[in-house]
């Protein structure tokens, strides 16, 4: 068996994922293509480094991930092709990857240059058709890492950097929501080691636009239906949340506004 | 072969439905999962039921149908595994499994508590990906539903039981709309078998807001385009359409309008 | 392997395309089920059409590909059954396969009758699931398409013969746009080879709405981030974008609006 995952902006309207798999059945009959998303918000690279690192862990090793946010398709930025913990990764160097190796490094990196695993025609708005879905295949069929172009240093690609929460003198955790689900949860940028290091996660308290939520719930249910709580959500983040409703429209704050976090040491 | 069938309300714009497919593709590679659908609108349990009771019949034999409404995830709400006609069923105890089977009772009914089937670890915020993945495929690949859990009685669970239309005297029957489909079908919960009861359906006057439409139609064009009809559509229930427009914003009626039928023998 | 492409406009909501691919594994197990799109507008052929002819030459020989946007669904129309090198299409006749065949002709086709390769029961009203479902799974086990009817001749079959572009006295072409891709980019029908024909491309000028754009990019990048461009998109059709904008929007065009091409020779 070998499975690939998709995840892209290319939506659900348009042929566009559809085309990719027909490719990749071309090449490899027997792949097994898992949808993660193609409703990332176009362009959003950030989110879909979020979104490949949240997903990816639940796969069978051997998976190939390739995720295919691509504001420079057909400019000079170049494709990675990696290996981590037994599982492969396909993406444009812009920043999507950086976020996927929790200890930072891969177990191998490689810029994507050899055509051979290319379709024969390379247009320069479509590499998810031509040279994502083709080099995905082969990958999936077992064909090596190495064989795909030059190895790079981890250090060598573009960073996400600026999406890791700031610890101010352990009194204060200022991050951000990375993205809005389609419950409403707000997903913060902050991760549940950060907090269970910071003490006793019943006294922190939350400041998200106007308001103040005081500890951390264990499920949805543990206020009452309307009220709002935070918890840790399935990614592992802190999420902000309205039993039995939107958190997004409760707080009226959208993707990229702070999240401030008052640390039980500093009262 | 062994099919696995996910419905939820998790949307396509999230990361939810693939973790799920991860999940049960890491327990059993050989699964072919289908979605049915994960646009369920957040936490509407009738919607589910519905759609399961209406989607479930058209899979093969020993299909494993997985639906996850579920907003009482992570407290005390039990999860269900059910066996009926030879397809297989797990859903939270909250209703979406009453109305599966046509004549009230499951052939075998389980309250599913054998950790044995789950992921090692368990949030309390995602039971799709830790509960209902890895139990739907240790069901896909044979393991007996008795395993699960303990023996329930189907009196036991939680029902939907207002979602049936009320006869009255054998002269109306009132129903309600349950839901609006993508081409504005306004879909209702009365049963073909119900119609065809209450003699000669040509003579049946439907009333919708303030309209009322004679008869039952064969097919949409019988009607001119822009027309309204009333059609036993897909589901084998009555649903209120416009040829070639869009029945929700002609009647300017929405989920829950209720549906009143003079039956013939009232004239 | 056998693969079976659905394109339809059932949407993702409902349960239509799930209950499709329940029908086609309960008469085909090994079927392998790609989606290109359910997101067709309700009822546009049209768009169906130019989707389909985007996306059936990148899957491989002996895929089945089935359209189902079907607003005469259980009145008179015809559903036709085709080959073309290689490949297998079922659609309704009502334009949707006129635009396959880049030279016109199929190699054969055929129009559905033989209820053998129907469900047992055909309702009015959705024959996604009672028709074309299961005819797609016994045209993908191998059923020769001359058993699933008669004969028939391309020229007797619905077209779509307005949507190609009009070039007026080699001076200029005259062109519309098909539809408005989830990047926002404007995709044209005037194809590749015609404007290759025209001379040199980059002494081009393309008005849409109240603007003019001149010469053709070779990528989206090729212009600053904002700006329009024209550019030979993955479909090989003319497509008007804006580098990491939204051309609908930018132009406040929509589908339909016209696209004039002044050829170099005029000027």
């Amino acid at each position: 068996m070998s499975v690939i995952t998709l995840l892209t902006d290319f939506g659900v309207q348009d042929e566009y994922a559809g085309v990719m798999k027909g490719v990749i059945l071309s090449v490899h009959p027997a792949a097994v293509i898992v949808d993660i998303s193609h409703q990332i918000e176009p362009q959003d690279i950030v989110q879909a480094a979020c979104m490949l690192r949240a997903s990816w862990p639940y796969f069978p090793a051997g998976t190939v991930h390739v995720t295919v946010v691509d504001p420079g398709v057909g400019g000079k930025r170049d494709i990675l092709a990696a290996q981590y913990k037994g599982h492969f990764f396909l993406a444009p160097d812009n920043g999507i990857l950086s976020l996927t190796a929790e200890d930072g490094d891969f177990d191998s990196l490689i810029r994507v240059e050899n055509t051979k695993y290319f379709r024969d025609t390379v247009s320069r708005t479509f590499h998810g058709r031509d040279i994502f879905a083709p080099a995905a295949a082969h990958l999936a069929m077992g064909v090596k890492l190495e064989k795909f172009g030059t190895r790079m240093d981890f250090r060598q690609i573009k960073q996400i950097a600026s999406e890791k929460p700031f610890v101010s003198e352990k009194v204060e955790i200022i991050g951000k929501i990375i993205c809005t689900d389609r419950f409403g949860n707000l997903i913060s940028n902050i991760g549940e080691n950060l907090l269970s290091q910071s003490g006793d996660t019943r006294k922190l308290e939350i400041q998200i636009g106007a308001c103040k939520i005081r500890g951390l719930s264990e499920s949805y249910d543990s206020t009452p239906a309307g009220q709002p709580l935070a918890i840790i959500g399935s990614r592992g983040l802190l999420e902000i949340s309205v039993n039995c409703g939107h958190a997004g429209q409760y707080f009226g704050v959208e993707k990229r506004a702070p999240v401030r976090i008052h640390l039980p040491t500093s009262t």
